[in-house]
């Protein structure tokens, strides 16, 4: 008997005509034949009312008692799913975390699963219930409720369907998949049937907001397929796989873009070893994640050194980056906040020769500056002016997507 | 160091301001050198929110699925508070039910504490914490949450204090105490300062909504001092201790009166041995409890059998009565909705004679007819007619209360 592990966020479980749908989509599979693990989100809004209580009390609330009183939206969202289940005449129990248990480290607010417990979920199947779990908790050894942060029920489905080695992990969003670029943006943008791991990681770590990273690298880890469908539309979405050959025929597979980034650069730094160190140990020692990094070819003894943050992080960065400066004898410092990172990327990248020089000469064409360039072996991404975003992305997937030649196979 | 249980109701952490007034309420009982544990309601409201999300989708919620959503009220309330705390500058951790543990059966909606394991609280006070944890809810041994059903924080909190060997159980509520009647029909009643457990549940099981009965059950049991006040005043409430020798110099502690029985008669029944057994039996196999029984003489080998149920029961007890009346020959049945119950509690019942004669007396000279009377060692109560029954009180309250003569001793 296949078993599938189905997540649904919280707007498939935002109001309670939502969850009797999502209970007869459940209801659905169970009738196919499936052994069904359902994880659910906190019902749409709830986990920021519950925040926004924290917060009028403390301005930083103390994580322990943040994850205590968050945790209950999950808990809410599961047993009312769980109600409508049996009131259409399918069996099933809710599981919290802690009941699970799925057992976390002690990292409040932003805790990882270290291990799951099946015996309660297999022996709750057996007796042919559906098991619907709180998705984004855990327990911790202290006996403590721990949260896996903003997304987290992705990770907490994948990791069961991992443990439980389900056939397909199935989660549920407000889209219709993943798609080769935004179609906000790109009129012409189409869902991408099969992607693997690594591109889906890539395009998440680059802005498309269908998957937290995280879930997908434990997906990877642990071979986990998974399906990204729609809540409200029956239709195939798409499915994240192992790579293979078939896969590395398509160059690209999808265009992102990112607008969160900052850029700053050092200007005018002496080029003398150990000071990019000083600069990037300082970022580091600091918790600030920098992204990308450039470095010119010195010119009469002095360089400039480039990096991008997070916004959340610019303020602080350019701070510690003004006090190395002074420290270093660079002549300033120097922000820009209005940048986007346009990013191509796909498995075929490891064979295609030229994608590179292609991406260069579509930007070329359309007269938008690069400030930067990084490489992985299966992704580009170029910085450039944010008010060309757009063009950027809509150029890009016209000559690698729409005009793509594939080597087709039967 | 002396140990106190403090419990805050619904309304005392309705709102965050609130939460924080309580906070401020705890900090002053830690400064004063306690060692304090606290048992908090959910907000006032949560609860009935959360029920009536489950109603929207079940007309009968499975029980067990049920607890799961409406535990989160306490849960939210009393992560909330370990914040308030810590923001004030003393320290705390919340508890849940499961996190004590508090053991209970397996009767979800209405369970029963079987056990507390007072390790993880005494650790935790050990460690100069202050300890907050959730009323109303459990554990049972499947590992699932339970809960104690309404007024069921008081319960937690009296349970709580037995098993740390409290010094005071405090139950800090929205009214200053436990009065001598209703004030909002007695204008004179005064404020009980002492009371026994006995007298306390006297006054409980006839309406005095103060504390649940099955609180001061426990508390009695184990010997528990409570001091009920209120959450918005700071002054000395009501102490409901064990009995003693003072408390009997007093005949009649308080007035009470309750509206929410019928009144169910059996017309003409043949007056043969077994046939009240059989009414009752049927009544109770049907989980109805019958509050007051009367059997009048017989009259030429007939007799009249009433009784009285709380009126959501009323339509059942009235339909099997009306089965057992046709099975057995009685003439019929007759039910009356417009009845009270005016009951007057006081431990020096025992040894003061003529207080049921001095309350027929005055009932009589109001011109109030009795329609049914039950007594127990420590209290009369009388069924009359609802329009009266503010009147009632009224008289019985001066007779008793406002022109008793006490013997002082000092």
């Amino acid at each position: 008997m296949p078993l599938v592990v189905q997540k649904f966020g919280g707007t498939s479980v935002g109001t309670v005509e939502r969850i009797k749908n999502v209970a007869k989509k459940v209801k659905k599979a169970v009738e196919e034949g499936n052994k069904v693990v359902v994880v659910s989100s906190a019902m749409a809004g709830e986990t920021d009312r519950l925040l926004g209580l924290t917060r009028e009390i403390s301005s930083r609330p103390d994580p322990r008692e943040q994850d205590m009183v968050v945790s209950t939206g999950e808990q809410v969202a599961i047993g009312l799913l769980a109600l409508a289940l049996k009131e259409i005449g399918i069996d099933a129990v809710s599981l919290t975390g802690w009941q699970v248990p799925i057992y976390t480290d002690t990292a409040y607010t932003k805790a990882r699963i270290k291990r799951i417990d099946t015996h309660r979920i297999m022996s709750e199947l057996e007796r042919g219930k559906v098991v619907i779990v709180a998705g984004f908790q855990g327990v911790n050894d202290y006996g403590d409720i721990t949260t896996l942060g903003r997304g987290g029920s992705d990770t907490t489905a994948v990791a069961l369907a991992a443990a439980l080695k389900a056939d397909v992990c199935e989660i549920y969003t407000d889209v219709t998949g993943v798609f080769t670029a935004d179609p906000r943006i790109v009129e012409n943008a189409r869902k991408i049937p099969v992607i693997s791991y690594e591109e889906m990681m890539e395009m998440a770590s680059l802005g498309s907001k269908v998957m937290q990273i995280r879930s997908v690298e434990f997906a990877a880890k642990y071979g986990v397929k998974i399906h990204v469908k729609s809540s409200f539309i029956d239709e195939d979405g798409t499915w994240i796989v192992e790579e293979n050959e078939e896969m590395e025929r398509v160059a690209v597979r999808g265009i992102s873009h990112e607008l969160k980034e900052s850029k700053i650069t050092v200007v005018k730094v002496p080029d003398k070893p150990g000071i990019a160190a000083k600069l990037f140990k300082a970022l580091g020692d600091n918790n600030i994640v920098v992204d990308m990094i450039v470095q010119n070819v010195s010119h009469e003894g002095y360089t400039d050194i480039s990096f991008t943050v997070n916004k959340v992080d610019a303020d602080f960065a350019e701070e510690i980056a003004r006090e190395v400066a002074q420290e270093v004898g660079a002549s300033g410092v120097e922000r820009n906040d209005r940048i986007a990172k346009i990013s191509v990327v796909g498995l075929g990248m490891k064979t295609h020769a030229g994608t590179a020089g292609k991406m260069f000469e579509v930007l070329y064409r359309e007269g938008i500056n690069i400030y930067a360039i990084s490489t992985s072996e299966i992704k580009i991404s170029c910085l450039i002016d944010e008010k060309y975003a757009e063009l950027a992305v809509r150029a890009l997937h016209e000559a690698f997507i729409e005009n793509q030649e594939t080597i087709v196979v039967d």
